[in-house]
């Protein structure tokens, strides 16, 4: 466990995460460990609750990436066990707040949290959370990981509002949605890649390089999100097909169309997302909008994108095989099936 | 300011807030600066939402007393005002959320910010300020006030659910009752004193009575917060006699009188809390449940023992005009008009 073992040379990335799952499995269990163990409380539908979330099965990936960024970085404390799990918990209290203000049925495939719980108990337990996760980072006691996890915080917030407000406003460009999702997801990628290299005290430009890559993996990351909902296979999506559609969320394969598409292709999307008003058939009609107006594709193109930016980003650290696993999560994130 | 007069000897302690107000407000003013320039964001909904409850007039008790203890403490910085700004932004942010789990209209005697902007944008810009505040509190860089604050988070959000959880429910009783505003309520109180003494890095005991001070003046203000919802006077409360009855929530009057009426009482009880049916004259029937079983004077008779405590903790400190202040303070808290 935190070898670094130096690769002869740069190869090919895979898409796929398995090289990533072999290096940091260890250190996850403990990550899984403190989870569990935080999640804890006399009041028994926080765990309940907590667990529920916890348990359906997320792939982890943004602990994973403090535990890999730190280990690329040769930190060789247990700190970043901590931190992973803190970024986990911010995570979980979002996704349980998120399904409050979309009204979400589902997540991952499971019953939401809301619905099983109601709203009230899962506004609170995602405070809860929050609270446990801040009370981690506290305990680790790094200042600077302390600023870069609550700012991240602070500015989730603000793009879960920005989301809000821009939500069913079918007029959204591409600039404003890509505020919306630097702030709401890719903030919390660059803070959990970023705080590996605080814990490993290395320099200004390598803090800045985990940045980088973390904001531009969380940007491609939920691009492919945004093509999955529309493109997926559901059983390995764990929502249905359709979800963000039928919750009048605009992303941007939909910012894409729109702008691309005839007066006609408009009042469309304004009647399904803006007015909500969904109807049979109106799901294929938007699929069969996206592919004509190469939205899909395009969205995947932008993905790539930033996914170089995310490549190029690591440059400067050796070739490691840490750095080979972050640099197939690119891969990864981009070539999701779709 | 930040010049502690010593007294000439103790002084019976006013029911009044005005020598508190008198010491602290310089630095007060510099909170509220803070706080308005922390509320800012490019996101306009949320200073705009943030304004609302920050501009309705509450009395920011919590924060006066992390500025008073600091004072009291010798402490002769500045990061006692952003540390007072951070506690009143956790503050607000648990009314943004509590509002929303309580499906409250009114908060301090205006329409409440989830009427007017819907629950959604309560739960996001609350976990804004939150993020704020933890911002707030890492730019002050004491780990130790960062802990205490942190611990108070995460508690507050426990009780939070304990209520959730005991709401409606008849059959509280008095202990589980404590425990649910210990921590719902007394906690953030006992947080807000206590980093008073870290910031001026006091020993451990004036540390423990500051905590201790604020805890029991946390309990006695809740209590008495309590007994106004059946008979305080409407303007000066802001809000309407009655609200805790409409909303179920059972309060320490309705387990004293739950506990000391007849069958044909509990049955009474039962019905309009629990099962909500709530008809004409049934408040003025539970206001007088609760004269006939003396479940007012005897909650207030409650808040006075927990006061006492909050006044002996303070007997290690010198007699200074902030110590006086404080002690005032516990006076107006059991002394507020009912």
């Amino acid at each position: 466990m935190g070898v670094v073992i130096p690769l002869a040379g740069s190869r090919e990335p895979k898409a796929s995460l398995q090289l990533l799952f072999d290096l940091v499995g260890d250190d996850m269990a403990g990550v899984n460990h403190i989870i569990m163990d935080k999640a804890r409380s006399d009041v028994d539908l926080i765990p309940e609750l907590a667990r529920h979330l916890i348990d359906s099965g997320g792939k982890r990936l943004r602990p994973m990436l403090t535990i890999a960024a730190a280990r690329m970085c040769n930190y060789d404390g247990e700190d970043h066990v901590q931190l992973a799990a803190s970024v986990e918990f911010m995570h979980t209290a979002t996704l349980l707040h998120d399904d409050v203000v979309d009204e979400s049925d589902l997540r991952r495939g499971k019953k939401s949290a809301r619905i099983l719980w109601g709203n009230e108990a899962s506004v609170l337990v995602g405070d809860f959370l929050l609270g446990q996760a801040f009370k981690m980072m506290v305990d680790v006691g790094s200042l600077e990981a302390l600023r870069i996890l609550s700012d991240a915080a602070a500015v989730i917030a603000e793009g879960e509002v920005m989301q809000l407000i821009a939500s069913k406003n079918t007029e959204t460009n591409e600039d404003e949605y890509l505020a919306v999702i630097n702030a709401k997801t890719a903030a919390l990628f660059s803070a959990a890649a970023e705080v590996g290299a605080v814990l490993a005290q290395r320099p200004k430009a390598e803090q800045a390089a985990l940045r980088s890559y973390g904001k531009n993996l969380g940007i491609a990351f939920q691009l492919l999100d945004d093509v999955l909902d529309y493109s997926g296979d559901q059983d390995q999506l764990g929502k249905s097909v359709g979800d963000d559609f039928r919750e009048g969320k605009i992303t941007l394969p939909v910012v894409l169309s729109y702008r691309r598409g005839s007066d006609e292709n408009r009042e469309f999307w304004s009647r399904v997302l803006q007015d909500g008003d969904v109807q049979d058939g109106d799901l294929e009609q938007a699929i069969s909008l996206l592919r004509e107006h190469g939205a899909i594709e395009d969205t995947v193109e932008r993905a790539r994108h930033y996914g170089f930016i995310a490549h190029d980003a690591l440059a400067i650290f050796p070739e490691t095989n840490y750095k080979a696993a972050l640099l197939d999560a690119v891969a990864f994130c981009i070539n999701r099936a779709h």
